[in-house]
């Protein structure tokens, strides 16, 4: 199974990375398969700290926005337990862990990570479908220079409605700053 | 905010229906609009009774069984703790909730409902999109009769997508049911 949420990672310097990562869960929690891009702020972290925590979130705002590099500040966060990191203080629960093990032989890295803690922040609100409606229209953000335009936007109509009938101003606004992004793509490909 | 769950009404004579169920929720689960059809089991029994509990759940089966009327049993439960009512074992949270007015003026009743217990179960899994693929693919089964043929192939096909990429046993079984029943629907439309 495929969880997407939050990663933080830290560099030796102490500054903290907040990035969407969707890892490959074993058994309830007990080891992640993370596949950072070579290249990518996550993986240069986790190549030297080699600790990190994944957060299992239920919002979508803050996906959104590093999906797209758009997240200016690290949101509001606190010490881990039992790594050297930074726990998101809006998550539902978050699981502390330590890679154990790094393919570097392709592009998309594989590493190992063994959860070493976890805990519980609060409740999941529930199934919205508006807010996974961003989760797809983000991954869509992150693809619009690989996808043909056409078939993004028939996605992004279906998505739109899903956003509209189910979702709140949270949801429409990451929503519609997500359509913007690829809008702007798409303009500045067309006066190329 | 809309959310997709599970409601447990019970009739009179004390039989648990399980319905899937979208409420619009106010404040933080403090009240609930629902809206069932009226005809269906769900509201004889909350006309009735005026008691029932809404489950955030974050897995998939059930509700994709009970939208086309394939569940054979009811799943494990427990009593409610301040209404006369079921809790389904396998939820996030439960919410026992008392009718507090119904508007039948038209063919989808409004009732209004306030939340008089709720508990917390079990932590939530994580935005999984071939959970949510699966959800959508449960809506357009239940709207097969009214949604033209080739939107609805063109839909499943990105939603497949999600469930071949990151769903496990569960969500691959459940989204193959719902695509079986709407096969099942259109070869009886074309024999017709």
């Amino acid at each position: 199974m495929i969880v997407e949420g939050l990663l933080t990672s830290t560099s030796t310097d102490g500054v903290t990375n907040v990035a969407p990562m969707g890892p490959i869960v074993h058994g309830d929690f007990e080891s992640l398969t993370l596949r950072p891009f070579a290249g990518s702020t996550t993986f240069d972290n986790l190549t030297t700290t080699r600790v990190g925590v994944f957060h299992v979130v239920d919002r979508v705002q803050i996906i959104a926005a590093a999906a797209i590099r758009r997240l200016t500040e690290v949101p509001d966060t606190f010490p881990a337990r039992k790594i050297a990191g930074a726990v998101l203080s809006d998550c539902c629960r978050w699981l502390e862990f330590e890679i154990t093990d790094i393919d570097c032989s392709s592009d998309r890295s594989v590493m190992r990570a063994k959860i070493v803690h976890s805990e519980v922040q609060r409740p999941f609100f529930g199934f919205n479908r508006a807010r996974h409606a961003v989760i797809e229209a983000a991954i869509l953000a992150t693809r619009v220079h690989l996808l043909p335009r056409s078939e993004i936007a028939t996605q992004l109509g279906y998505l739109k409605s899903s956003v509209e009938k189910t979702g709140g101003t949270e949801e429409t606004a990451a929503f519609r700053m997500l359509q913007e992004y690829m809008l702007e793509h798409w303009s500045g490909v067309a006066s190329a």
